[in-house]
């Protein structure tokens, strides 16, 4: 807007749009809740107080939030597009996200990231981005791409982008990796923040990974952790997503003294969680469950962001900033029951309203190259004593053991009888054939095989099962999808999730996808597998930054020693 | 500091500068103090707990805070030039101001400002500034200068510009003033906060103000005020300046919640009170004795401001941050006893130590264009009843009145009889010989006069006297001086303070300058004037943006009407 037609508006010198009377108005100014009126024009709040409107809405003492936002989220975990996202979040009470496409740069590179900024735009949602760091994440996988500092230059410059994603290679920060620093410092230039990825770092280790000008991290497990990192001036984002939620263990390092250099973030929420709980409503809502004073959890989840990304318009209720507004009648519920955004109302009920207009969906080319013809999953056996993989249930972290190999004509094979089943990763991306072949224990399939090509962080196709012609239909059928997770069993596909999009994402609505995801577990179940979500575990199997023993297409990878080794025990 | 070299100190990969043991960290982030070591190296803090160092230092268990920061500061208030202002407030803890040049603007433009940035670099302190928003104030008195946004923009994206200073154009703000809002618009562009200055303003016309883009406001003078300023997000910072003391009013205002969004600042102090009460420590001082948490206080003057105008490296002892530190032993004294700055001792018990190296002055050409010859204080008789000003004793507003005129020899002359003194303004920028003459009631001078090329906004030579021939001495004595203040009696000059940088500062010591105005005081009380500062009272007659009778060069000002008007009352 116009910065005279700002004013004129504020002054009341012209009828505004919308008048909303009668709330009472969450200040993260004052930290009060006070009564009054919030003029809105041109998708700006003008003011409080009298004004003449084009339109009165009467709120009726109802409370009026600004919108929530999340400070770190990957879009591509909720397996749907952008505009799928914005409708299962946008209800709840999101009206602006810090998108970190970390995992589709890593299977497109920048195509990638051209994909979800222009999937982004006309949003009825603010979608702002922080730009990948760290693709790939190791040298011993094959990756879509590979981002140096100079490829995401041209886009720490955009006005989307307002940070540099979070640091994994904590490695190559304080080790003083040049291509890791020059990411870094191009991030200061633009004075844009750089979001940290960390866990358990500590001590000097943490000072230089600060003092090298990371500073928020969302990856504290513990309040030990958290305290040293706050009081090293790094901002907290206290993550509650699928799989890793931490408000629990965190909540208590939050107090009036602190609670301003702290914000929420879902880092990564599927489909389920998104339907059921909701999105920062969610966090918002347990947080003051736990205790917290409400205004601090909502503070948390609006100005704290906002000032940290540099949002100055976003974050509050105020002349000059955007109307984006959700109303509520219990402090303690918080269940959002009206979204409006730039003064649009734009949900009602938990429900995006039906005339709320759909971006268009954005061109993106085929991320799948990799002849079917030409896989062989056997296992020569070069030896009888083999490395196995053990999967530990609720965890990312896996274990490792040396056990006897099942041997038939020469080759390695599965061996149900002691949950010993057959896992290969296959590259997608390059089409060299590549494939990592090893041996895997807790999945507990009797029957067929699941494969997935979201597997992190390269979203390579990764496959477990029992028989080599069930792992290969499986992976023809992800091949055949574009992209996609599927449950095979004696060549006959029980369950599929097509992911066209990259390999990670569905066109199709986010109640679908969840749908088909759910019945891809049953069907696992049936397959013998007693994990809660035996997708999500084999799609961690792949990331070979976390201990201890993990799989890529280039074989396995002992994360200790950080170097790819042989399946055979010497 | 390179990068990579922060990184090395920091993980302790060599030796350290200077290790600061056993000392009571202040910290800022998460509100505590906690005990521990600081590790500095190239004049940055690098880290806590172990390290090798070159040097430790013992603090002995007393506190370290971050150094201070004066988030608004008009440096020419200290009547010297900055070497002598960073001499006098540095060993107070002050290591960082924010400073406006609106009064050496108003005499010298662009040149002025250029001078002001000059002569800041390569001080023992970090003096960054705010662009002087409004020169000259009013289009009724003639300035050295006008600033057009087109001015200011080469300055704008300096780095030491971290702001568009007080915005006191509020009516052109609100009435939106395209040249105002090119000035908003271009701060905005480069992402830098625009300070308000809007005094009692207040409902929807301070919506208008704060939906421009006006983001702090630091002429608070009420709890009502300040609390209205903060609800609509605006910054608010506390003043304590020689004239304007906001602190008792506004210090309610301050708890856990609203103070992250309050700083501290001087906008005006004196070299008296420079010397006698200090500056930055002496409102923590008085804020803490007030019973607000020390921690809190200290965050008002260290990482508030330091947010507030983006200056990421300061006001916080962090890894990355840079090391301007002060050391005090008692939390309710807060009298420094160490300032460091940039890692480096730069003061001591509240001296600074002789070995900091000084900048060398930089040059400014002389800024005194009028004719002494020609200038004719005579008052010719054209009525006999005349607008009178009325001073008010610790006040710079001023009421009038009529009265009738003293004349002799057709001409109005003062009246000592009834304190009805003749008061000029010469203008000093054009060379027009223009003078303004008018009466003013309340000085109370039974002899001589006194003048100053201190006047506010625009600095033009202003006098009072019982007499032309005194008054012409007066105004010669400046002349000669280049600017100054001076007091004469029967064409001698009995006191003189020699201001020849733009007639505002001096390049003497701050104490000489304390010396030379306290005698100029003493005489302007042996002439006959009981008021406090008689000078200062002096210096806001010209002010036409304060009601309600001014005077300017090109006479008296209605200011209410905001129109020129005549000596003679109709």
């Amino acid at each position: 807007m116009k910065l005279n037609r700002m004013i004129q508006f504020a002054r009341g010198e012209k009828p505004v749009d919308l008048l909303l009377t009668n709330a009472r108005i969450i200040n993260v100014f004052s930290g009060e809740i006070h009564s009054g009126n919030i003029a809105v024009s041109d998708g700006f709040v003008v003011g409080f107080g009298s004004y003449t409107a084009r339109k009165v809405m009467d709120i009726g003492g109802r409370f009026v939030s600004p919108g929530f936002i999340d400070a770190h989220v990957h879009i591509e975990s909720a397996m749907t597009c952008i505009t799928e996202f914005v409708r299962a979040v946008l209800p709840r009470g999101t009206t602006t996200v810090v998108a970190d496409p970390h995992e589709i740069a890593n299977v497109l590179g920048t195509e990638g990231i051209e994909y979800i900024l222009q999937s982004g735009r006309h949003q009825p949602m603010n979608i702002y981005f922080s730009l990948p760091s760290c693709v790939p994440a190791t040298v011993m996988e094959t990756s879509g791409a590979t981002l140096l500092a100079s490829d995401l230059a041209p886009y720490m410059s955009r006005k989307q982008v307002v940070g540099l994603g979070e640091m994994m290679n904590y490695p190559g920060v304080i080790f003083g990796d040049s291509e890791v620093l020059a990411k870094i410092l191009q991030a200061k230039m633009h004075r844009k923040p750089v979001d940290g990825h960390a866990p358990a770092l500590s001590g000097r280790d943490l000072c230089a990974y600060a003092a090298a000008g990371v500073s928020s991290d969302h990856e504290c497990t513990t309040l030990e952790e958290a305290d040293e990192k706050l009081r090293i001036g790094m901002h907290i984002m206290i993550r509650e997503g699928t799989a890793a939620k931490n408000l629990r263990a965190l909540l208590p390092l939050v107090n009036e003294r602190t609670f301003h250099r702290m914000m929420w973030c879902t880092d990564d929420r599927h489909p389920n969680d998104l339907l059921d709980d909701g999105h920062i409503d969610s966090i918002v809502r347990e947080a003051i469950r736990s205790g917290l004073n409400p205004v601090m959890a909502i503070q948390m989840a609006t100005l704290n962001p906002a000032e940290f990304f540099g949002l100055s318009t976003l974050g509050a209720i105020a002349p000059g900033r955007a109307a984006d507004l959700v109303v509520f009648s219990d402090l303690s519920e918080v269940k959002i029951e009206q979204v409006f955004q730039r003064g649009l109302l734009v949900a009602q009920d938990q429900t995006i309203l039906p005339e709320i207009n759909k971006p268009a969906a954005v061109a993106i080319r085929p991320c799948m190259n990799v002849d079917a013809q030409e896989l062989d999953f056997s296992v020569p056996a070069d030896s009888k004593r083999i490395r196995v993989m053990n999967l530990i249930p609720g965890q990312i972290v896996t274990g490792q053991s040396i056990m006897d190999a099942a041997i038939s004509n020469h080759r390695v094979i599965p061996d149900t009888s002691r949950d010993i089943l057959k896992i290969a990763v296959v590259d997608r991306h390059t089409g060299s054939g590549r494939i990592g072949k090893a041996f895997v224990r807790g999945f507990g399939l009797r029957r067929g095989a699941i494969a997935s090509s979201v597997a992190h962080d390269s979203h390579n196709i990764i496959v477990v099962g029992v028989n080599d012609a069930d792992m290969k239909a499986a992976v023809d059928t992800v091949i055949r999808l574009k992209g996609g997770m599927v449950a095979v069993c004696d060549n006959q596909v029980h369950a599929r999730l097509a992911l066209p999009i990259a390999g990670l994402m569905s066109p199709d609505t986010v109640e679908t996808v969840r749908m088909q995801l759910d019945r891809l577990i049953s069907v696992a179940r049936d397959f013998g597998t007693t994990l809660r979500d035996p997708f999500m575990s084999l799609s961690f199997l792949a990331l070979p930054v976390i201990p201890e023993l993990k799989i890529t297409d280039r074989g396995l990878v002992d994360v200790s020693k950080f170097e790819i080794v042989s399946l055979f025990a010497p």
